[in-house]
């Protein structure tokens, strides 16, 4: 914690949410979220705030889920196919088509994505619960690991032969 | 709660907060507020977005706080003169100026403002970490109670004669 | 953290907390709270308890708020007008008199006041469930805040004109 | 929940916690405590208020414990000796010897008790962070559970023979 | 919930944990979450419990996560590989051999998995800090969801060609 | 907290759990409690666990509760005898029967024992939404406490002449 006597305003602000982000990488997708690491003022307040830069025609933020957040997406750009995906046993797409103004809600710790399905890059603002809510990219997480899980693992979760795995286990997997 | 067989994707959706407000009113605001009740799906997810207008030159989102929930405000259009003022004893002020792309971080239960000082129609988003984080418009608050808190409370809190009071009291207090 | 082996009754325990508080000042009034700060032994408690002495015929609690609690206020002497009132859009003042013996609550974060109407100096206990609950002293925080805010702001938020508000701001604002 | 429509001021309300309750009883004590079961207003607020009566000469408030929350403890007459004692392993007595103005707190889930060892009535309020506290009176609650606890089960934990353990058994337990 | 007085022990009670189950299935896993579904008196106690049965050679509880708990893993029979992954952007992987009598333990909301590397039936009990905490296997969430999601994202994500997408998507998935 | 780079899996790993523990004791007890102190990894996690060994023919862990967690109990080997009392004023006691498989519920901060019946040890384990539980085993914690509690305070409310307690205050009170 920092002395209360030296905080300031800018503590509690960030400046320059509204520059377009680089989307040139394989998913075209750049993710900047602001946690309490990049504004102290968020410490203990329960809240984040992320903004999501998705490359014309197929920009993709990849599966992925929050350990410790609920999320509001907010899209002010583009047009974006989302979901979520319930869990066991009923594994429910709930899936719409946003464009601009359109808010869709990822409950707490589901896995959900956001594709481009339009001509010009989209953006949109994810708003988390939590000051440190964590990102886990799923394909990301789970064959570029570190060390990486053993392929039998992998290959029997993913009815995928080990081949295939162990290819994709030595890939980049860039996050967003 | 919803049977959870009959949610379907829009009870976590909802469209057209892209469109603009009108802002014509005597403060020169619009605040558009999505909760659980606006959007289902919000239901025990901790979280609330809301749109708030700004009228050109001093459309005025006047001094309240939220009892439930912190915030955080982005602007994405306009120039605001925005502040929070700390608890007592200090009642420091902590204020900027935020043009497009600013955030700034508004704590639990602490009072608030946002104040046009552009030319231009402002817009920016509040996200706020409760499905029903309440809003305290601190001036409509005690002027405008149903029915009147007795005017010598007013008078003395704020060091205002009786019938400065008295004349508030009988005058209209839109809420944002 | 203290250290576990260092800890004594002491560290649980405070006195003189009934011991009549001077009320000579502009507002009638002076609040003790005791939080983790007077208490050691409150810390992660979740607890903590103010006295309030208002002088006779007059001595105000001005309208606050708690940031991080709920209030129950329990008066043990003299007769007090006491009231809360509702969040946006209703507004609704739920006041009552109280005399010694009565007790009222103050729903979390809502603006609540205490005012002494009677003959004698009243004596009440304000019991919140926060070891750290701060306190939102409403018009002494908006004009007496530091540095001030645009006269503007609260000539607008309050319907006063300007001249007033800037009177209002070089006045002194004493806190309960 | 109430219709909010129908909640009244009376609904935060409750009288008479200042009247002396009778305390002539085998333990010389009374409590009264109000949840939201007596002020239906305490709803979510987190909090509960009880008046303790201690009988002259020896009126105990017995060992106890709320197992869902933490205590502060006011004493506004009479001489009491109170404590609490901590977990395993140490099972330290933080004890004291209050008089009026005294406060003392007693950590959540830990067993605590009141002594009165002065030669009047004494009269304390507990200040607890549940709107459903709970109360286990320790003895009571073992001795005299329905139906009874295996009396082989008391004797070992309590290093008693069986035939007092079953002589305890049968006595009447009265609660505070 | 259920009228107090009609509770019994049996609503805190459930037998036959220590069955084996079956595990003659493609995984070779099968799972029994005893909720608050299963226990009645589990209701807002914030807790649940999990036996997990493993066939010898290679029995698999795929990755998952618990979008409502964290896990602590107690294995008693058999030879385990098991592991978590942690959040972006490390990715990394804390696995672990453990055999009968280890403990390890799986953050909140963090992807893990526990695989039979013995060659007999392995049985372990999963402890998770929420009376519904929620089971996410990754690969049937993702390729089994009902809609299929589209398979272009899936595709992109996994850094797979769409058809060996949609041959997984055809695929029977089943759950542990 | 540890320096994120420097936590290993044996940070999240314990062994050993499976060891019979030694029951030559009074009461015919052993448990071992794995919190944040043995596993690093608990630490933020809101769980523990406990192994419970009890001796044949009567060993007993004895009546106690957890200030801060609620519990599930899961018998593995051998035949109990348990039970929990609710709170005042009813002090119903919920008893049951186990035998190896079976589950039970302790719910949060209620008082609660687990008697071994069988001629054979018995073992449980004890699952904690906590990952700082506390046990305050009843007997030792009052009659064991440092310093004694006034006996006069113990008599009264045990209903136990002064001699007797003043006879237990002096017995070694071994925690299980």
């Amino acid at each position: 914690c920092k002395d209360p006597r030296k905080v300031s305003p800018n503590d509690f602000f960030y400046t320059g949410l509204n520059v377009p982000r680089r989307t040139s990488n394989r998913l075209g997708v750049n993710v900047t979220l602001l946690t309490a690491d990049s504004i102290p003022g968020l410490n203990t307040m329960g809240l984040s705030l992320g903004r999501v830069d998705l490359a014309a025609n197929g920009g993709l933020n990849p599966p992925h889920h929050h350990p410790r957040a609920s999320e509001i997406f907010y899209l002010i750009k583009g047009t974006l196919y989302v979901g979520f995906i319930t869990a066991n046993p009923t594994h429910r797409l709930f899936a719409k088509i946003l464009t601009a103004g359109d808010v869709f809600v990822f409950p707490l710790g589901l896995i959900h994505f956001q594709w481009n399905i339009g001509s010009r890059q989209a953006v949109g603002f994810a708003i988390l619960n939590s000051q440190n809510p964590g990102v886990v990219t799923t394909a990301n997480t789970l064959f570029g690991a570190v060390p990486a899980v053993l392929s039998d693992v992998l290959a029997k979760a993913f009815q995928l032969d080990v081949a295939t795995v162990e290819y994709l286990q030595q890939l980049p997997w860039q996050n967003p």
